[in-house]
């Protein structure tokens, strides 16, 4: 068995391999039952390669992207091929220690053809969207390498790829997860053809509000007014380290009935919806009074924005028709219990917003999470025998005054929030260093 | 005892008594603890006067009025006093049979106050908006009076009225009690001054709505632009014989929170809501429409629009901050089935509208009635222990198909809603005949 590193130079994300940490090791691939022998080499900071005995190199790269929560929504496309928005819109990105996506990529000419696996499953690949995606990398690549800053020991962009990519948050959960999946995907396409700089453009193609989690922090989609789309792109505000104190609750409601895809929805309220016509005119303003606050770092504003620009949105929804109702009782009763909890300290203390499913997202100061918590446990208890109720950051047990239950004044409904996640601000898509974490082995198939 | 009538001539509702049939009976009252003898005279067609021994005398009247479903909704006061609205509205007049106020007025020098009872239960005479009812009839009197057209004999506007009312529904049915209150309310003391002609303007400055509920059939309320209010009326487009094939049932939900009264909803709509500003851009056309299809009897036009008139209405609720929510689980489900219900059948069969409460209220034609009700009572069985599920017009027992019910696919629900009361267009407030279904007794006070 030869177990020496591959002879010779070769570039991997447009770094020579020379010029990087070299790692060695020893993997077998199994591929229509013939056992092969590798030789691998990771690329610190990057992406690793192995190649075969035969001499066929496989590139693979590792990456993970976070969720993002939209304060100002995205709901209507007005190109919905290119994906192009009827309005600009405005996320929060959670930290990926919480929530994420996480996606490998491999590429060799020994692979037949395009292949996708999500969540242990084989997909289509032929999905229009993953195709664009697809595409869109691979046209930047080239245009990359034959505008001369390329080198053509990389890999061929005639090269098949095997993509494989899992959520660590159960997709019932309801939490956008094709834009931490599309994110995820374009930015690990993307580091696999050493591709940098602007790519939420692409992103955005996958689904909308996927360019918004290729930055971490607090990122506006600007809707753009060219017909092409190339203006239609993400940016961020303010990095994640800029308001340490911000938390986000989500607030994992029991949900009976599957909620109508986003993708349809808001298809149906561009077609008949009179009213988000309207939201149109609104939203330009509210974008700009929510970076401001955002920026000041004025909780006030930004929790009673967030508040009505959901309850805008699901008003829109519920102006299409048919109606399209995404909030349900224990929803309701979690708005009710926001309002009223404060109204009792007379400011805003916590904001909800909900997206595409009964699930709410709390926006709240980390010095109220441990009552804010107690406080949603008194009015949810959780089922006795159900799984675990707190998910996420630790959260202190407090007691709830008398006199706050008082001015509450709510039933308790017992199992309406199945658990709570605790999280944070965090970073935009991260390469992940370690090749033990990549999820498609060193024969370019799934590892489990 | 003298049982003889009244001598003498006497004027009530502005028709001499002797032009009239007269009815005579032995009546008491009892009043500060002392016992009279009362002489009473039926004025057919009209209101009934008694004479005490003494020679004061009593005039008494009692009326019924309709509740009215809007189909283009009410929501938004321009003038709080006048009780002006937004937009004009428009709606069905309910049969009487099923649900009505009904109101008795008495007038009497003895009475030492204005006072009210309303169902059981006295209530405070100093309300504004009863003030203003009271005013605006005592007002209209008197120019009827001053400008010749009255008689001297008539009551005197100086006498004190003692009014009682109830309603034949429960007030938690939710059914904009106030609206027949108030139309009934301004209808009999109206009647009791013997005042025809346009009374909507006095009965909106009771409750908005209650100016629809002053005409049968298909009534559309005017927003009007005076300022005065003066050309914010209602006016009958159809008479309740139009369309003698239209039904209405009234599916009551089991609501478990108290909804956010009318007024007070509006009101924050009013101020907060962005998307009711535009609202008001999207009636006219939607008004124009829904005459155009009622006088047709064109049912898809105007299910469609009742229903989509009813989501944004609930839209409008929803973009108002904090924001209100009339809708709940139940209601979901009612929308749900209706949309797939007419699904099935590839067209609009029956339409759903919703006021403040998540009460449903469905129009129908007669010839789907038996079946939509039988798909009712399947998707949501009665408790078996229950009230009678089924009030109001009859219902034949039918079967649903296997081929309906497998394009609905909905799990059934137990006991979410409470009743089925299934009534039709119905005609204006009346005028009772039958002195002895007078809320009030001979001695001017509730007779229970």
């Amino acid at each position: 068995m030869d177990l020496s590193p591959i002879g010779g130079s070769f570039t991997c994300c447009g770094v020579p391999a020379n010029q990087r940490g070299v790692v060695v090791g020893h993997m077998r691939g199994v591929r229509g039952g013939r056992r092969r022998r590798w030789r691998q080499r990771q690329v610190n900071g990057c992406c690793c390669s192995w190649a075969m005995d035969e001499g066929s190199r496989m590139w693979m790269v590792t990456c993970t992207a976070p969720v993002n929560i939209a304060v100002i929504k995205y709901w209507g496309k007005r190109d919905e091929e290119l994906i192009l928005p009827i309005n600009s819109s405005l996320s929060v990105t959670l930290h990926q220690d919480q929530l994420k996506s996480t996606t490998t990529v491999a590429a060799s000419r020994d692979f037949k053809e395009d292949r996708i696996w999500l969540n242990g499953k084989e997909e289509n690949i032929n999905h229009p969207r993953l195709q664009t995606c697809l595409r869109e990398i691979r046209r930047l690549a080239r245009k990359r390498r034959t505008s001369g800053d390329g080198n053509s020991n990389t890999l061929s962009l005639h090269h098949k790829v095997h993509i494989c990519s899992v959520n660590n948050f159960p997709t019932a959960a309801g939490l956008a997860s094709s834009a931490a999946g599309y994110a995820c995907l374009v930015y690990a396409l993307a580091k696999l053809h050493g591709l940098e700089g602007e790519l939420s453009e692409i992103a955005r193609q996958g689904s909308g509000s996927a360019c918004r989690s290729m930055y971490g922090g607090f990122v506006q989609w600007m809707m753009g007014v060219k017909e092409d789309g190339s203006d239609s792109i993400a940016q961020q505000i303010e990095p994640e380290t800029h308001w340490s104190e911000l938390r986000v609750l989500i607030l994992v409601v029991s949900a009976e009935q599957k909620p109508i895809g986003s993708t349809a929805g808001m298809q149906t309220s561009v077609k008949t919806s009179p009213l988000l016509k309207y939201r149109t005119e609104i939203v330009p303003e509210r974008m700009k009074e929510m970076i401001d606050a955002i920026k000041r770092q004025d909780f006030e504003t930004f929790g009673q924005l967030t508040m009505k620009d959901s309850n805008q949105f699901h008003a829109t929804c519920l102006d299409t028709f048919p109606p399209i109702i995404y909030l349900n009782d224990i929803s309701k009763r979690i708005i009710n219990l926001v309002h009223r909890y404060n109204s009792h300290f007379g400011e805003t203390r916590v904001a909800y917003t909900f997206d595409a499913g009964p699930n709410a997202v709390i926006y709240i100061r980390e010095q109220h999470v441990d009552e804010f918590v107690e406080v949603v446990k008194h009015y949810f208890p959780p089922e006795e025998n159900g799984e675990q109720f707190l998910k996420g950051l630790p959260v202190n047990s407090v007691s709830v005054s008398e006199h706050l239950k008082s001015s509450i004044q709510m039933d308790s409904i017992k199992s309406g929030i199945q658990y709570i996640i605790n999280t944070q601000v965090g970073p935009g898509p991260q390469l992940i260093q370690d090749a033990n974490l990549h999820l498609l082995g060193e024969n370019g198939f799934p590892k489990q």
